[in-house]
């Protein structure tokens, strides 16, 4: 496996991780999304439902209440993309 | 390192180490697009100049003839994207 392949690997299994604890199997209930925020990316702001719901808000493209694969690579994206250009 | 962060990690360096073959090293050529979707994702069709051309023309969304950081995630996206919703 490339390492493009491994990544994208990696981010399929790690949505499935999160979206298989509660509700839907393929999306992110709110309480999913901030447990995510906390162990993935050790997000501290994360034990404030405030900024979740802040996030849910930016995430949440077709206002279901729930963060689908779309919306979740919408927040990988932005946090590669905010990491890339901050150390160029 | 958590799974997620692991994962923004290597398409982090994947980008870097084909973005440094040549020209500007912030940006893929078409060359280092079309070693790019060889090696890293086996893909025939990049044995095809005009395939390349095709695929350039999509990612290219600032016309600049390059594709940046942004326009290699969203390929990331689109093909993370694919493969979820064609496994689900």
């Amino acid at each position: 496996m490339s390492q493009l392949e491994n990544a994208i690997a990696i981010l399929l299994q790690t949505f499935d991780d999160y979206a298989g604890k509660e509700g839907k199997k393929d999306t992110l209930t709110k309480r999913e999304v901030k447990t995510l925020l906390e162990k993935e990316l050790l997000l501290q702001e994360a034990k404030n439902p405030g900024e979740v719901d802040k996030l849910m808000k930016k995430l949440d493209l077709d206002g279901d209440s729930e963060v689908d694969f779309n919306e979740f690579m919408t927040l990988v994206g932005c946090l590669a993309c905010a990491i890339h250009f901050s150390t160029i």
